[in-house]
């Protein structure tokens, strides 16, 4: 027999009572499969988050159209239907998240397609093409941020992804291009977030001679390094450790960070609240 | 204005389709303030959990009387009034997980009453009453198994609490014994299991050359170290630690381990399936 | 047979060769028995530590006198006879800290006496008396910092400690009180330094939606949460934690994290190198 | 200026007074530049190890003679110039952890040159052909495991390797075979050893209901899962995860283990000690 199509559905509104039995009644009498379910209610806002994963034959527009009109004005409803998601990596010279997507990708471990590779240097490009997929060199040598932005979009634009990965892209995108993909551009920081914000995180955590250091997986916003964070990975270090064994040693961190956050972005399981997400795992 | 009676309510029967939206209306037409909803289908053998917690004036009775005529056959319903435990602690020598306990329980932050403490040994009388705790010792010297467990249940029985938790007491208990308080014992065992079950794991895990080291807190069933698991904690060590260094590190670990494990099960967050838990977190 | 008494020898100067070689002959040469011994050299300020604990019958001048006169100028020496430290607390009104640092003093597991308590409240008096310890309360109402920290020596000076232990202290003390102790002040700070310096720690990691939080035991200098690190410890969050919750779950990693640092630095372990420790663990 | 050669010197031999003003004193006559230093006694048996890394211009066979001299009866010197390992990996289909490590190799940062790939089955034999290794396919059906062993032998005979790799070869290696390579066999296993020896580790943990997963770095030795452990690494788990989830999450834990392990190893920084290893890390 064949499996019925599985769908993720994705909702937050203002709370009040008898939510989940109004939702779950449209769902239920649709004679759906639910797989699994869950809900959370921010109280210091009183906003209900729910998160429903279900099989079954259906037309989800009209699936939409019932609930939005059964949920409190303000509403926001994600049906989507449970399949790998198009994405485009961009990087510059580190290998070791493009290599841990890359790897994932070919084993089918992704949940996603990486369409292709953008980099602002060349290096990664043979290392790509290893993997048998595209690799673009968009340089930024002496022309304006804007310029090699547009440059970026326009090679971007050609693969129509649903989500930009930032696989060590050391570069920061302005306002308006982040502007273009809301909530569908991920980073992975090198260091554990708010703490050394900027350049250079491992040689700031060396010169204050912390004991644990950490990556952070989040969504990109307007502000730099201030997205809602979706994953943390931490590890511990001592007195012994160089900048160069804290990079080292960080990596492992930040490319397991990275890849933690996109599975769970790529099951739709997270969603921004705020500055903030919550996560259905 | 005063606040309503706190509830929590657990199920726990046979996946069907409808169970939460059947669950929800009832709750939805007491008119109660739902604080929090949680449900978990366990695929393996098809069984739904559900957890809620709730604000209202309610008769309990009748609302189970009312769940259990909508729920299949096999359910098992919980709803339990949302307030402090009744708790007897047994010791034997070590201070460590008796001190987290009285500390927190002086403190109100435990959720329980502590309103005594059995040791077979001594030791600890004097430390359990500076906490205003009764102490008593039962010791074990020169009668059998039976006659020492039926001392105990002589002293714990004037208590009538509703857990008997193990801080690190250094004796089996019989079948026999663990029957009266089925899933309601909670014992702390000094490794990671199901490594090192039995005597002396940290000897055990030194003799092996284990990097990290761990604690279990557990419900205690007829077979020794083999009850469903509420916490593991775990923390490195290496090979300059002697077995006492690994007993004192030990320590932190299993103390915060047992703290951890019960308040989850103070706040009815726990549901035993077969020899494991569902933890409504 | 009698132990000889067992010391601590803590050494650091700038690197040259043959410092390990020189140094273990004069050691060698006295005939005492080596239980441990620890170099680092940090490399990019070329500078040399080494910590070394043995027993035997010297006369500790002659020793210092001797090592003094072959190791480069801009040495440090430290020759300490192993033995517990005396120390003073200082708190506010959070209890978990102090309850870890009195139970283990109860017990010998501090290598340290706790000789007093002192708080600006007088909350956790009656908790300290039933460990026997006194308690002094030094308000702060009313009258200046100056006045205040003069009132907290005046009684702290009674005790003639080793350390102060700001065992969730919330007051900030002032450059010239911490200049009387010169890294004999340790700390415990609420967050993961140097992310969410400052008040309020965790409301503000909760605004900021992080996935970790942790705690940092420091030695105090003179700017506010900058003295040079000994412990930090994390533990994992998510969005279902309210800032309540973190406070609660944070406490445990609080005083784990301040335990540890004492245990180091109880042991003689920790060497301050600028604002940075040195740890030979 | 060119930079002198660098090496690692591991010695361990009864403990005796002087060892380290001994061992000291023939490097520094030799003039070399120490870059670090590190020894440990082993109480229990009262044996001494230590390493040292020195760059100089030296005779390695004078240098190992001379200490020779003047260390006990049962010294072990091990003097070895700093230089990458030659390893062949052993797999079979799980690419997770050879993946790790192609990856590093291509990079250079495995300290170690990847010679071939040997598989059990033909299904890694493209994946490691995109990186420009061999891969020899050696099958294990219709045949002893005599057989195939000697086939395997005669295959890695080939190259010379230092060290073998189980990057998750799924085979049972005979005491015969492992006596080949002594302490010269890294494997990584997929549980917390020594909790799930054998096979299925993460059905086993699904069954037990464990709230940890681990995965396990060790050097073979002829009894299955009992070797010398070099690294462990763990991850929690919860009862939503099935077994598959706990497999997947796992392979993350395992190639870091893993990866970390042969970093050890590949650095001389492990010594074995019995059936455990002392790490100078």
């Amino acid at each position: 027999m064949e499996q019925q199509p599985g769908y993720i559905l994705l909702i937050d509104c203002p709370d009040e009572k008898g939510l989940v039995h109004h939702i779950s009644g449209v769902l239920y009498r649709l004679g759906l499969n639910i797989i699994g379910n869950q809900e959370f209610v921010e109280h210091e806002e009183d906003r209900f988050f729910m998160r429903t994963s279900f099989r079954g034959a259906i037309q989800p527009d009209e699936v939409v159209e019932e609930l939005k009109a059964l949920l409190p004005a303000g509403a926001n409803i994600s049906l989507r239907q449970h399949q790998p998601k198009n994405i485009v990596l961009l990087v510059t010279r580190e290998q070791h998240c493009l290599a841990e997507l890359l790897v994932r990708n070919q084993f089918r471990e992704l949940n996603a397609n990486i369409l292709a590779v953008v980099g602002n240097h060349p290096d990664l490009g043979r290392f790509t093409h290893q993997f048998g997929i595209n690799f673009h060199h968009v340089p930024h040598e002496g022309i304006s941020r804007e310029q090699h932005e547009a440059h970026i979009l326009e090679v971007v634009s050609r693969y129509q992804p649903e989500y930009l990965v930032l696989a060590k892209y050391m570069r920061i995108l302005s306002p308006e291009f982040v502007a273009r993909f809301p909530n569908r551009i991920i980073n992975i920081h090198h260091s554990f977030l708010p703490a050394f914000i900027g350049a250079s995180p491992y040689r700031q955590a060396y010169e204050r001679g912390v004991k644990i250091i950490g990556a952070t997986a989040h969504i990109v916003n307007n502000d730099l390094d201030e997205g809602p964070i979706i994953v943390q990975n931490v590890i511990p270090v001592d007195h012994t450790y160089s900048v160069n064994d804290m990079i080292r040693t960080g990596k492992d961190v930040e490319k397991i960070a990275l890849a933690r956050a996109l599975q769970l972005v790529f099951d739709d399981k997270v969603t921004v609240n705020g500055n903030k997400t919550i996560i259905f795992d």
